[in-house]
Parts: structure tokens; C-alpha cells; sequence
């Protein structure tokens, strides 16, 4: 049976009921950790949900941050530096990535609670997540208030690229599948995948073919 | 191996190589059909995977459009009437959702070449995908110009929600695998999914528990 909820009905749940159902509507999302050190060497790991591509050339990737902890502290470092890593979560990870939205101390680095690993490389600024398998070091560009609800869109460059070398085709598309890359939908639910197909570009009165 | 690529070298690539690579990287996206009508009676419907959630209270969602088309009588639409639906994608329409995206002449339903039904109810202005298990009635709110790189966020609030009944939890989280809901990754490759837990809310020192 399909059931119908209502504007007025969503605004009348009770706020938890609400953060729930809201999050779900979007479908699944990319998931990541946000790491970044601040100017005293502090690192900083947070997990994020409101991770989307804005744009291949130059290569943009945004992050939203709603205005409340526990984000703070990342958001801060972002401003601070101008650099941060968003790594991907596998199914190894997904627990000590979750553990990472607890709400510790902005002296207490969540690598070290969440047993996960900082990685300097390159000469990059801030840390990646050596368990991580794709990794991206991306430095801030814009940030743009969203006034209707108070958030804030972080947009970045994506400077450095990590992955493992079989998991990219030759025409470019990189199988984060085949990295062993999660995602989430809702709040705290995490899934991985089964790819049903790659499809051919579309052009009108010819069907799609697949391109595996 | 884990291999490295760096910003020159991602500005190198050849044009296509950069989108498919660079789509890649945000990790897995929620994937849905926007469907319209203009003030004539002609209706759209286009498939994005640009979409994501905003916040709760109110509920807000948004979109990313390029500047180019083939999205621009989706976008047109939406700015001329207020209203838009977005529906989720499942296993059985996603070729079909696929076909969307090849260049139809504006007075071309994509719906009639894609063989997807459309479905106007309770009096909302724009039409549903009948063939979706979650579908959303939207209210234009607000346009950001993303002068970055000329993108165009549009944010909608969420006015009206259709899913199956059976696939509510009690504390709101709506169940999308359940409903057939797919992902999708870099710009054609299709995926469902296999959930992995749901996890408790994450407080210090306390491993976070299975909630499902």
C-alpha cells in the first residue's frame, strides 16, 4: 500500500521522527571522512553525508555543513589551512567511521579514538585515512551561506587523487565498486553495492547498451 | 597498487576521460527523475544525479543544474511553474530513467519515449513517475548561482510524500532499499545495494550498537 505524507503532516512529527524520515527522501549518498589538522598540528576526523560533485573542469566537489556541531571543528580547520582530505568508507571502516560523529572535544583527535590512521603524503597539508582506499586532497575555494536554513556549502578543488590502479577503466570511469566504496541513506544506514550496469551514453530512438 | 594523480594532471586528460574520472570521485549519488510541466501542458522528465538533502526542519532538497542541456527545459519548467517532483529510480525503470538523458526536442515528453507513465494526484501541479516507489511533490524555494564554475543550485521544499507503508520504521527512517531504491556512480554505471547495519547514534567512549 502506498501511503502519503503531507508538508504539514512532515512539520507536526516529532523532531527526531522527522531527521529520520527527511534524510531518507534524498536517496543514497555519498559517504566520507573529512580529515584536517589545524595551524598546531591538531588533526580532526569527521564523517560526512553531504558530499556531491559540482563540476569536472576544474574538478569541484562540495561539502554542506549544517550550522551546529559536531562539524565545527572541520569546518573551523577548512578555514584555517585551506586544505582537507575526503576519503572514502569501505565495509572494513564503516563503524569506526561512524564512531567518528560522536561528539568528542576539539582537543581530542577522532583518528586516535576511532583507531583509524593519519597519512601524510606529498607534501599535502592535511592528513588522509590510510585505511581509506580512495582518497582526495582538495583545497577550499568558496564558501556560500545558504540563508534559508542557515547551512553553509564548502566548495573545493580537488588537488591530489589516491586509488587502487585496477579499479580504473579506460575511459576514465573510476569502479568504486570494485574499491569496496560504501554508501548510506538515512541518518546511520549503511550499504554496499551490486553494480546492475554501465550504460552506453543516450541518444534519442536508440536503446542504451551496456559499456561493462 | 595505489596509484596517484595530481591537479595538472587531471586538467590534462581529454575532455571525456576528466568527466568520467572526475564523476567517479564524490563516491556513489542518489539518482531520481525530475519530472515537469510547463504552463502549456507539456511535460519533461529528466534523470540527475545531483540531488541531496539540505535539512529537516523545514525539509529542503536540492539540485545541482550544469549550464548546458540537456537539463534546460527541466530547469525552465521548475522557475515557470514553482513545482517539481523528484521520484526515485528502481531496478525495473532504470534504462528506461536512463533514456531520459538523451536530447529530445522540448516538445518531446520524455515520458512517452521512455514508456513511463505519468500520474498527477491530489491536486499537485506538477506530474509523478507512476512506476516509482518513492516519489516527492517539491516547491521551488530558491536559486543559487555557483559563479565558481556557472552551475545553478535550485533548493525545493518537500511538499507532499509517496512510499510504500511497509517500508516506514517506527522512528521515522524509511527504508529505500526496501523500496527498490538504486544508486548510481560516476555518470552510467547503475547499482543496488546490500545493507550492511544500521547504527546507533554515536556517543564518546560507547561502541556504536545495530540498530536494525
Amino acid at each position: 500500500m502506498q501511503k502519503h505524507i503531507s508538508f504539514s503532516e512532515i512539520m507536526n512529527m516529532e523532531k527526531q521522527e522527522r531527521v529520520h524520515f527527511i534524510n531518507s527522501l534524498g536517496g543514497f549518498k555519498s559517504v566520507s571522512l573529512l580529515a584536517t589538522v589545524n595551524n598546531y598540528g591538531q588533526t580532526n576526523l569527521a564523517i560526512f553525508s553531504s558530499i556531491f560533485h559540482i563540476g569536472s573542469n576544474p574538478p569541484l566537489i562540495a561539502v554542506i555543513f549544517r550550522p551546529n556541531p559536531p562539524e565545527r571543528d572541520t569546518l573551523r580547520n577548512i578555514l584555517e589551512t585551506g586544505f582537507y582530505t575526503i576519503n572514502h568508507i569501505n565495509e572494513n571502516i564503516y563503524k569506526q567511521a561512524h564512531q567518528t560523529s560522536a561528539r568528542y572535544d576539539a582537543d581530542i583527535s577522532e583518528f586516535d579514538v576511532s583507531n583509524l590512521t593519519s597519512e601524510y603524503k606529498n607534501n599535502f597539508k592535511a592528513p588522509f585515512v590510510k585505511e581509506s582506499n580512495i582518497q582526495l586532497g582538495v583545497e577550499f575555494k568558496e564558501k556560500i551561506e545558504i540563508t534559508i536554513n542557515n547551512t553553509i556549502m564548502i566548495i573545493g578543488e580537488i588537488k591530489e587523487v589516491y586509488f587502487p590502479e585496477n579499479c580504473q577503466s579506460e575511459d576514465g570511469f573510476l569502479d568504486i565498486e570494485k574499491a569496496n566504496t560504501i554508501t548510506c541513506s538515512g541518518l546511520d544506514s549503511y550499504h554496499k553495492t551490486i553494480r546492475l550496469d554501465r550504460l552506453s551514453y543516450a541518444k534519442p530512438n536508440k536503446e542504451p547498451t551496456s559499456i561493462l
